[in-house]
């Protein structure tokens, strides 16, 4: 089966906005063991809409499209679609209903370009918006007039907004997928995700290992980010679980404590997880993260039983005033060093009584820099009931980088504090 | 001038990864004048990369990819390129010297598999890469045996981590850009981001008054985003920065103190540059925002000259403790009450000696909710020396959304308290 994907929207091509549905829709299909092979972006204009959608249809079973059907000048995807396939478009009076309640209801006056979301093309399905005002499109092509062969496509049209776009996907579309294109083969996959190493590296580790089973079927994949390395374990057919469960355990023998989370699972999830099983509570101190530990760890929903507080301490004053940090300990070591965030650790912990407390301190730059201690550079600690452990690390990156690596190493220190390992037996540490 | 953009890898098909290449450098070309015509994604396989490479190449005066171009086996687009295009590859050995250090710097030992980055096609532009091993490749396909006519296309081929891929494209792309394709047409374009109006009725206000501008010439858009709607004015031509200065001002007469920031601004900067500009301090007490405010706010450089401290009191006795908040207030109106927030903002703000201090407590969900304050409600309040102010909201949203939504609710209600506007006289409040 092959499914394109069309974004319409001059703002992608201007690079005003990130592409998020191309990784939402994609996962989604994913999940479902259907393959995405190929996604364009195209602006909202006519003759570059219609040359994407019948060059899509050429090659596909399916074809979705995001944005255009909303209210303004801009959005013309219904329109040209429906001409592209030689379709009227009727208003529909139910639809326009549903918008005019909708605005009564939020704005308390129906804006009048509205009501071009309520035409339908002949013979379309209508996918119904619970979070917005205009509906989706579902259009059976067939015969397909741009296809070799004529043989039937479908065209579904999604409104822009994610918060529109998301649940029609889920309540509409995939039941139309599964019913017109139950998945032809069966697909597993997992993806583990490993902080420590680079990614040549973890391929190095594991990729010879995994051959025998690679020529069996497994597909294994890489994907290095900011922080972290995934490795992807995918195979297709009856025994694709069985093959992927097999690759998995072969990685995790070779990686070991270098994974901190599988297939969507984040390190805060993982952390905040482990600290609820073992009943323990956490505090954070953050100076150079200004904030970012403890946002990354409400994220998680059930944050509230094991964060008891956070702590931006960004100026010398609020380190010592509510962290308890001495003022000649800053004035002796400055307040990027070991001694201080060793400090915030211990104050953090004893002010906030909690069984864990993360601290960081370091220079995010711009400025702020020496040859001493360039920018970037980082002390990360932590403290619990037995020791305060501190490491220092350089994280050279721009600042927003940098304060999600810099993150990323505190609660890698807390997740493998809480595995109780000793991490010098890991070569990569 | 066509320009395609081609982004390779199953990893952003799969949905794995968002693809903020696509964004990056539609921006950038945007910004010098250039216009992105079509954006591509295909996997990184031999049949997919070909045949888009081929008919992107027939459409474009340039095209540029991403990605594939690592030492891992999925990294494939420079030998399916040289192909293509008929290039033998040799060995540069002055690259694989500059791989071997840089291996031998960071990590001790060189991956074997590193050495195939150092393969340049015949005739090809090496773009050094300064921040890892994979060089881009620059190469003029001149003639162009997939264009009609034959006329000459450039293509070329850039890294797929960001780190590699930004000052690569600024240090040699856009040179490259410059001398081979001076910009056709002056271009300009101004965008204008505003908080607390939806997009049809910001249209409302402002279309019909710039009908006039937009028969000159304006090019009008709109972007809904979460928590706010951008107005995007552009124009070509010699007149297009006068034009699009007087759409502007036109914009700002209607919209007024909606507008919170321009262009790449964001609500944070506006808010670090007013405090900065007014020589004021501000402390921030979270609760449901659990430090995304510290979080934004550090994000903007010099953060650390106007943010005193942040605390995040998820708890009831972080809260009474840290703030001061009363614990009988708590029993009587509850933690997520219009009572609580004033006292967290006014505790935050005696606590640390600030100026302004903002307080959010709320129901960030999915449990926690009530029939009185349902999932999503939120207090928001802000102390200065004069008074403090609270407002109700409610943000009905998944988590993560929730959270960024109150984020800007408060950062706008010091940003108007700032401005030191009655915000009554505004119809959207």
């Amino acid at each position: 089966m092959h499914i394109e994907l069309i974004n319409t929207g001059q703002e992608l091509l201007l690079g005003r906005i990130l592409n998020t549905h191309q990784q939402w829709i994609c996962r989604q299909l994913a999940d479902l063991g259907y393959e995405v092979n190929r996604q364009i972006c195209v602006a909202d204009e006519g003759a570059s809409i219609q040359a994407a959608v019948r060059e899509s249809l050429g090659r596909s079973d399916l074809v979705l499209t995001t944005g255009g059907l909303g209210p303004t000048s801009d959005d013309l995807t219904r329109e040209l679609i429906a001409r592209l396939l030689g379709r009227e478009l009727a208003l529909d009076p139910a639809i326009l209903a549903g918008i005019e309640q909708y605005f009564m209801r939020r704005h308390g006056v129906m804006a009048a370009s509205a009501k071009v979301q309520a035409m339908v093309p002949a013979g379309a399905r209508v996918l119904p918006n619970s979070n917005g005002t205009a509906p989706g499109l579902a259009i059976e092509v067939n015969p397909n007039p741009f296809r070799a062969g004529g043989g039937p496509s479908w065209v579904v049209l999604l409104p822009g907004p994610p918060r529109e776009l998301r649940p029609m996907f889920l309540n509409c579309v995939v039941p139309l997928l599964l019913t017109e294109f139950p998945a032809a083969a069966k697909f597993f996959s997992r993806t583990l995700k490993t902080t420590g190493l680079g990614e040549s590296l973890v391929e190095e580790r594991i990729a010879a290992p995994l051959q025998p089973l690679i020529a069996r079927g497994l597909n294994l994949g890489y994907c290095a980010r900011i922080g972290e390395v995934e490795v992807r374990l995918a195979a297709r057919g009856g025994h694709a679980e069985k093959l992927v469960e097999e690759a998995e355990a072969i990685v995790r023998g070779l990686l070991r404590s270098l994974i901190f989370a599988v297939d969507d699972g984040t390190m805060e999830q993982t952390v905040v997880r482990m600290l609820t099983e073992q009943n323990k509570t956490v505090a954070v101190a953050e100076s150079c993260t200004g904030g970012l530990i403890a946002h990354r760890l409400t994220n998680v929903p059930g944050a509230s039983a094991i964060l008891k507080c956070g702590m931006v301490t960004y100026s010398n004053e609020a380190k010592c005033d509510l962290l308890g940090v001495s003022a000649s300990t800053i004035a002796e070591h400055g307040a990027v060093s070991e001694t201080v965030a060793r400090q915030m650790a211990e104050g953090a912990r004893n002010r906030c009584k909690t069984d864990y407390a993360v601290a960081v301190t370091g220079i995010a730059g711009p400025g702020g820099g020496s040859e001493a201690k360039p920018v970037g550079t980082v002390f990360v600690a932590l403290a619990d009931e037995k020791e305060t452990v501190a490491k220092r690390k350089l994280n050279p990156f721009d600042r927003e980088t940098f304060k999600f690596v810099t993150s990323q190493q505190a609660l890698d220190l807390l997740r493998r504090q809480m595995l109780s390992e000793d991490s010098s037996e890991d070569p990569s540490r």
